[in-house]
């Protein structure tokens, strides 16, 4: 554990073997651990000979159980990740989790693009009270400037590779955050709601622990 | 004249001669004269050898006297032309002369992007009786989508090259537009405020004409 | 319905549940439906819990059944749908079905590029009277440019992914229609047959609307 | 004023008479004033019109006098902006001068990539107790990705356009910093210290103002 | 002389005192002469010192005297060497002068892309004639596979760097030639007016001498 | 028939009855017939109802009977395709079968690359004598402007997206073959065999047509 | 054998028996083999008929039994292998192989990356020795720079394709080394782990053989 | 001095009195001194107040004197660097003097590109004789290829960014060098002949100084 944040195995290239055998090691000395990037098979493999984990299928996440908040600990921050639509939902489940495992409570808001608009509205109190927000927007990604506009907090847009022909796997709402004239957002890779809520696990601990 | 919209010259490759000629010829013939992207100090040269035409340094076109639409003709359409930014000015100069040429009132509306949108709101009434509105945006390129989203009627978006860094020139705004999740958006050349504009000529010869 | 035009469901990143539930939601309220980017399988899967849709596997549209429109009707409207080779047909389709849903007849001249140019000279009849005209065109993309230059009307491109090489999916003929000479020629993102069909759509209730 | 933070002018579009307009609105509202990227000729015209605004060469920036943090004021917060190289500095002056504008104190770190990082070791202290770290840095843009591995903080990379041949303008940092393995950096556009300065303003004021 | 063809000083990378020491030395070897790209200055500067050559501004070329091709002589073949516009005529004129340097002599055919189309009808039989054709186009390039859909000899496309936004300085009009559904055109490099008329001089070359 | 050389079908966005269909209608009118990248599932399909085709799975084509050119016809021309690699041959292939449906001799030369040069140097003397050659290459693509540094003669090069990592699918051949110094190399698309023939073909008819 | 070192076999765009008959003409004269890019199932095929060649499915290589090195040799030079990812490690091992192929013991040191960069330093005595090193990382492909910063031998970064979004199949760490701050690093082709072999062992061949 | 190779100084962004300083320190200690792409002006007024420098104006460098190197020191090594054109001569220079300053010397063989490739062979001696070579080539770049195709030692291939249209500033040759099929070939950034001269020395310095 580095910065106060569990560490995190990138499953994309590794065996199912290889993975048991670092999570194991992990599992051993005490630490939370999280594998990201795992199909539902390879999941599934390194699930029998890794009983202590938890597989979540729309973020793609093998991670240890998530002890669910204490709702009478004040100490408890609530972070919203927001989709713009429905279909960017892995990765904010990607990020919720993250978040989750660093003891954040992780306020899901989906699917509030452009026809979705008036479900971003139902939640106007969130935005205004949230210590940071992770905004998760594919197609043409202008949700998270959006919302940069309107909240008192820094913003972490993801881009997402949803999309087709000039999109280019998610360049172009990537390219569109970059260039925001809205105050208060910064982005992450395509697709990356992991490292949003690495990000977003950091400032909330800076929130709790800071002392100027 | 193809089309019943006028034939324009593009300025930038040609000598001021060889514009004087062409316009020259044009002006025999009675036709309406468009000049686009003539450098301030080509435009004097040609004026001086045509001083039927006049120069508009904000659109950088040169084009025969604009005649004031006839308030009472009931058959004058109105065209909002909206920009985010100031920035933006020169590319919707370019489109609302060109309007204008072709007998079609230009409503300049600009400035409305992320830090004026108020302004955008002052003209609702504006964009919900548009046939058409040409909106033109560099940076992030956001607006056309968002006016596409509640006006009922075609939205021509124009990408400009304001920007720096990861805006490559326009092209952060083109895809922007291109990737839009609202209905009734479509787009031209970056900073092509004259192709807008025939775009929406056309559009409203079509108004006008058109019998099933 | 915002706009005056039928929502759509992108269906690229949604399962069929998803889909059968906001169909049935929408189908309650009396709203024609659209679903865009269905594949066949996805397609027999929701077709069975919601039977009042159609399913087109040229253009891959899930659909409420289309009334054909009245011919008596003098305002049903004809938009041309052009496409260059019959590789593009699947897109013209997806703009073919999105005109009808919004009660526009489609002509479809298909194959027109240039080994088949002679097929457009049959119907240069219905270009000279069309109120907007739809291109599709993969390749080199040369198609919509051509047609704008004879036809008096808007002419909405729709480059497709159709190519090889230095095509690039489709960025080829996307850009040869923003760097067209010719008036009159806006775009659409590259198989964007719906979106090139909601801007005819729009166009064609302003023709019939518009006051000015 | 949105969100707490200053407004901010973007100038470069703009002419001197423009800016002083604006300008002089927003200082008669006794609001603080930032005008980004103005050539020092443009910034002596405005200022014989604005003897209000101050101009930094190095940041490109004209802004309302800054009043140094008062000392004693424990809740002054402290942000480090380090660079890679000097030719980073100016977009770390507009970062730097952001901050204080926002009453925030800025520890400029400057010039501790490859051949200087034993100056990044003298400030490990600074680094370990940030609330928010800013680091600008062109070239392979690798020092933010190196701080953030070993701060406990948020870290906010901005990428220069220094650099050469397949830097491409600072599309080579950029890329760097958004695949970056370490946990807690998000990524601003090419040479915005502005726009760093902005989320890390907010973070410090979400530290100071947040309950949760 | 390697393959029959003159060699050429690629002028851009050289001082006018090298160009001059090349000059002479293959001047006296008996060498016709041929540098590309040398602006007006470079040129008059090195005319003081070979003043055996010659200098032509529009095609930024200098060569040595072109001999008139003897009328007479049955053996002088014809190449068209045609442009969309007029902006592309200094690429046309470098491909012109080295023809004309070859012994071939070059028929200009200037201005016929979409607004100047009937200029192309009225050398419709030079076009039937021809052995190759040398088409010249920048902005959506689609005159070269216009022309080579109806021409029954090969075609070479010469992209230019004129247009603006979305042509990226000539790589719109290079991609639209790559994919042309015609048959029969092949493509050189952005603005290599020479290198299309070195192709085209040893198809003459082949067509005067080949016996098979 | 175009040209004089022969229509072809573009195979790859085509059903096989589509293809049946077109096959038919030209058999019928005499004409030979050519369907460009067809895999060998639909060519055997294809087969069963048009048996008067035959199918070239190395060169992805079906065409009708090539008759061998009668030894003793002086007028046979033949035209070398040179390979790069062996990896090469399919897109070498689909030029020499489309050359010999053209009535031209193919001589193929294969894996002449960089390992394999000496087996070029056998042919130097087909080299030397060609009315124009074919160069295929994929990875560096360095082999065509190699060629054209030695042949008296005209060189098409047809880059292939044989390669890895930085070839970027054929992008990398491509840029080199259009950079050469070599005097005489033109370009087709990348794998585009097909167009590379068509340009030889033309050139071999005006070889032996041609009037001056 | 051109220079000294084993030719290969580019594996990947040739089928079992071509491979075979090469391997088995190599075999006969002597020379050591090695086929690179062979999947697992070609190999199968290719081993029933050459069982002189030996699998080694990490590396995809196909080659001739390496004999371990005479640990008694003094001459034997050893050459370190390091990966930043257990991803990166197929890559490694096609560098590792051609190493040992040609007479080079490899020393692989995987994994030191970010989160295992304290396995680097456990290896620092190596480094400091080494007469070149190898440095195999995608992501954002700073390991290479940062070895090249303290080592005293030239440093070959390869890139690899592991990453996701904006990191391009390898095009990010590519950029990232070829802008690397770092003295003594240079760079070969994304996943070309066989042609830093190749440079390395050259390198070695000059230590052991060169005399000024 | 890190790595037994000198410290350089980037000029491109540092102002002449930074350099000066930075020159005076380095100057003190001992340390030979070089400054990277000074332009005349700059280094023009930095030598009055570092007199100790020398300025090479070809190589844009600012150096230490170069003690030539003693001819009857055995130990004092040869590196060729060698350009394909004339206007790649300034890269060369800067790799040339950064082996000077290292204590090597540097055999310059300028000019071998496509038309001065028999200059080559006039050195094929000190090709195979040497421990590394350094090749500098832009336009298509296909020279480095070519020479590490007959060396038996490394060869470090320099882009430039010579060439125009299809090139991108050096794109081209960079891609060429990544994709060669020669063995034994690495590359370094764009322009960059400082960087393959670092390589080089450090080969040089191994091949000195390395015991296994
Ligand atoms: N999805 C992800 N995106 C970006 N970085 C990740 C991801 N998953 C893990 N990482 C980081 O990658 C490193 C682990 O790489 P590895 O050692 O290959 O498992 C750690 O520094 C993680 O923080
Ligand atoms: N094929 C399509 N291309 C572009 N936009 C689409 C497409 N299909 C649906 N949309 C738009 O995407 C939005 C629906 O997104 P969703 O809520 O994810 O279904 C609506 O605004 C639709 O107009
Ligand atoms: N404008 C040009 N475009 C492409 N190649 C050229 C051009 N001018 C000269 N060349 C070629 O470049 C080489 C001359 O380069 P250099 O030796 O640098 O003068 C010769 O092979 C010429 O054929
Ligand atoms: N492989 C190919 N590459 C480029 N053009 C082709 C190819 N095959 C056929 N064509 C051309 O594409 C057109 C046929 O398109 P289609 O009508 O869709 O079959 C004709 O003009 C052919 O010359
Ligand atoms: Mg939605
Ligand atoms: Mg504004
Ligand atoms: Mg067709
Ligand atoms: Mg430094
Ligand atoms: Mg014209
Ligand atoms: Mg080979
Ligand atoms: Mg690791
Ligand atoms: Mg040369």
């Amino acid at each position: 554990i580095r910065k106060g944040i569990p560490e995190a195995i990138y499953g994309e290239g590794k065996g199912a073997e290889q993975i048991v055998k670092i999570a194991q090691k992990m599992s051993e000395s005490g630490h939370p651990i999280l594998v990201t990037r795992v199909c539902p098979q390879k999941a599934s493999e390194i699930l029998k000979k890794a009983p202590f984990l938890e597989y979540n299928s729309d973020a793609r996440l093998l991670h240890s159980p998530i002890s669910p908040p204490n709702n009478s600990d004040k100490k408890v921050i609530t972070v919203p990740v927001i989709t713009a639509g429905t279909s960017d939902i892995p990765v904010a489940e990607e990020a919720a989790i993250t978040l989750e495992l660093n003891g954040i409570r992780a306020k899901r808001i989906f699917d509030c693009g452009v026809a979705g608009i008036h479900r971003l509205f139902d939640h106007i109190d969130v935005i205004q009270k949230a210590p940071v927000i992770i905004v998760v927007a594919g197609m043409d990604g202008v949700l998270p400037g959006l919302i940069a506009g309107i909240a008192p907090c820094p913003v972490i847009g993801v881009p997402t590779s949803i999309g087709y022909g000039a999109n280019f796997k998610g360049v172009a709402p990537l390219l569109t955050m970059l260039n925001t004239c809205s105050q208060g957002l910064c982005v992450v890779n395509i697709d990356n709601g992991f490292g949003a809520a690495c990000v977003a696990a950091l400032i909330c601990s800076r929130i709790k622990e800071f002392n100027p």
